[in-house]
């Protein structure tokens, strides 16, 4: 997978001169890519964005690591079979029409697995929008606009290439980056009990986002995610009667939704309701210092919000303890006639002491993830010099909830982000964050309580 | 309260010219509006924004609509006092120490609200942020960059100021606009029983949403909701035990959680789960003829957001109806070997032929409320003819979801928000916002029935 994931060089098959046909597209993609890349066209004459084309793999000289296969599904077969024998590593299969479109479907797709078998050959798709790796310019997708993502710590693992690329965007118009977007697709020889493991190990990777739709192996999935060092949360979608439209999409089954639920409960991934949760419970694990527990210090500078902040931790299951008695009398020194100095501790509006109260709190040892909402005002923006290290140094999660007028804020959310500040713009996503943190937490305590067991 | 929310001319009592006070922030923001703004303040020397002070409001020769209280609580009941002898209107008090603040504050709000009532005067708060209406440029608020806020058909109630403003500029950050945003706080005598009824006879305000932390009188609001022609959503914030810093907050009890959503159900209110769900389904309300049912047809050009979405309708109850023969012959001729022609119909990529299937639903005699979802191609972009007047021809909500690379994208959202059309960015705001449209319909459906039954 190595070599699928991370290539020194690619080929685009199906590579073509003509813009809007998905060959184009997947080639004016890849050329931005540091390394070599060939275009492949039998029928293909002169060159495509300055580079030459060739009529096969087999005839590139070089090794080729990936291969990106912008062809008909019927011809896909040959295609890999000259891949395997060009020493190709890795392939990206494009095309729609395998085990999501009916039996003669799921033939083809059998005999596509068996000839990649056979060379050793890691398969992404068939029926995906492929992968993006932003800090290495690797964009193994036909999608537009893909050159804007940036990179980060979060790797996106979705069965759906359109719901891949909604959680890459989304977490972009935002500010925030990823590590590798995958698209599964129809999951041929590479599915999530192969993808979790290796980018596990991946450096970049700090966190792992999954969508799941549905596999035929949902114990291996399982598996792989408690396997895992790097957090994983996943997303399981499929509640009510969807089965027969996602089983027209990436051939899946999408299985008993409550047994998920209970497997990603018992095997330590916190599980979500949306895309917008997903990755931003994605971004708070991969920018955060493991929790050591579940409980919540919220420090707000409008109580209404905190209110909904409260509420929704509570209702979620996470703990709001009471503070250490130091930590009520310093945050009562430096605001004498404090609106509200429980948890959450409410100082009523945005002031200079602010950031003081947020790192009072953050310093107590009850305390083992972090919270805060401000309404952002421009007179007094955030607290900027508290919240700059603090997480790393009282090595705990420190998430910022924030809203405010976008023109005025736009510079001190940059400068927020740039320390590495997991920031959410309503109090429920910051709320529903630390829940992710929290439950991580708690599962990560459980899952070692387990291998003590184990072991013992 | 028409000349509380609607005034020709304003007092600022307490107004300061240093820069960083309550009586300042309020003072730049109220001298925007059009009508006459006399900065009140007897020890206040020479002119502030280009007004001279006065001493009292008693001392203003015009008649003074509305006043705006940046004084300390101590000095209110005086200056209400005074307000009604100088036959003020409505005032804003945006001091807090009052029902929040323990007994002592209760009895001076007691005595604030009896001096109103002797003189007929309408009182937004105290412990209030105000409210703000951007077709008028009236700022009668303290908060910073309100002045960007933009007109719109959503007028906003909310029990908590921090919670209005993070609704405003939440709103605001997506292009949406507000008719009024008002922070009730205390309530002691404009609460939601009273404003439900003057916004619901509000030329500008075409929906109303409501975040309710809790009222003495539940029944008085619901009675409300129930008897307003504009549609309201709310959202009920305290299902867990947050009742302590809730009452610490605008000196409101919780109430009971479940007694409130059954209400709301009762009483024709769609009820929501969060601050982007409320804003949303109120924005969705506000621009959309009334849908006739609760039947939702679905397009879309990915499948996996797709998949998102009709588990997500399923799994609130809204229903998603086989699509009348015709209109699957219909979009069977226009996308022959179509990737999923039920409902949702998928169409597996953006492509020139998406907007005559959104038109071909859309005019489906099964179809109530059209949600379609499309991953932004710069290539071919939105439907933007299709849909330009679509919900008004077919007399149908039409909501679109929609994510992308937010460089290219921004221009092609503009003009769909220029032709009025809802925008979600995530495929689960757009579910969630036509589960509330479907909500809406049958309670509407059920209310109806209702009073044909009361009138038998």
């Amino acid at each position: 997978m190595q070599r699928l994931f991370r290539p020194d060089r690619i080929a685009v098959v199906g590579a073509s001169a003509t813009e809007g046909k998905l060959g184009y597209e997947a080639m004016a993609n890849a050329v931005e890519f540091a390394g070599d890349v060939y275009p492949v066209n039998p029928s293909g004459e002169g060159s495509v964005f300055g580079q030459p084309f060739v009529d096969s793999v087999t005839d590139i000289e070089e090794r080729v690591d990936l291969a990106l296969l912008a062809v008909p599904p019927q011809v896909v077969p040959g295609v890999v079979e000259e891949c395997g024998e060009a020493g190709v590593g890795g392939a990206v299969i494009y095309a729609g029409g395998f085990a999501e479109a009916g039996e003669e479907g799921e033939q083809l797709q059998a005999q596509v697995a068996a000839v990649a078998d056979e060379y050793d050959l890691a398969l992404l798709g068939p029926n995906t929008s492929g992968f993006i790796a932003p800090a290495s310019d690797l964009m193994a997708s036909f999608a537009g606009g893909v050159e804007h993502l940036q990179p980060g710590g979060v790797t996106i693992l979705a069965q759906s290439g359109g719901v891949a690329h909604q959680l890459a965007f989304s977490a972009h118009r935002e500010g925030r980056g990823i590590a590798t977007m995958v698209g599964l697709g129809n999951r041929a020889n590479v599915g999530f009990e192969e993808a979790i493991p290796y980018f596990d190990s991946d450096p970049q990777t700090d966190a792992i986002v999954l969508h799941v739709e549905g596999t035929d192996d949902g114990r291996a999935l399982l598996e792989a995610c408690r396997e895992s060092d790097t957090p994983v949360v996943a997303y399981k979608v499929g509640q009510s009667d969807v089965g027969d439209f996602a089983e027209s999409h990436t051939g899946a089954l999408t299985g008993d939704h409550a047994l998920y639920t209970a497997g990603f409960q018992q095997y330590g991934v916190p599980a979500v309701e949306s895309t917008t949760a997903l990755f931003d419970a994605g971004h708070a694990l991969a920018q955060s210092p493991e929790p050591d527990g579940a409980n919540v210090g919220v420090v707000t500078a409008q109580a209404g919000p905190g209110i909904i902040i409260a509420d929704r931790l509570q209702r979620a299951g996470a703990t709001l303890p009471e503070l250490e008695s130091a930590t009520q009398n310093r945050v009562g020194d430096i605001l004498p006639g404090i609106t509200y100095a429980e948890n959450p501790v409410d100082t009523g509006r945005p002031m200079p002491a602010f950031g003081d109260v947020v790192e009072a709190v953050a310093e107590d040892g009850n305390v083992d993830i972090v919270l805060l909402y401000e309404l952002f005002e421009d007179a007094l923006g955030f607290p900027q010099e508290a919240l700059d290290g603090l997480a790393e140094r009282v090595d705990k999660p420190v998430l910022v909830a924030t809203e405010g007028p976008s023109e005025s804020m736009a510079e001190d959310l940059d400068a927020l982000r740039a320390a590495d500040v997991p920031v959410f713009t309503s109090p429920e996503r910051g709320a529903d964050a630390a829940v992710a943190l929290a439950r991580y937490a708690e599962l990560d305590a459980a899952g070692a309580d387990e291998e003590v067991t184990a072991d013992a």
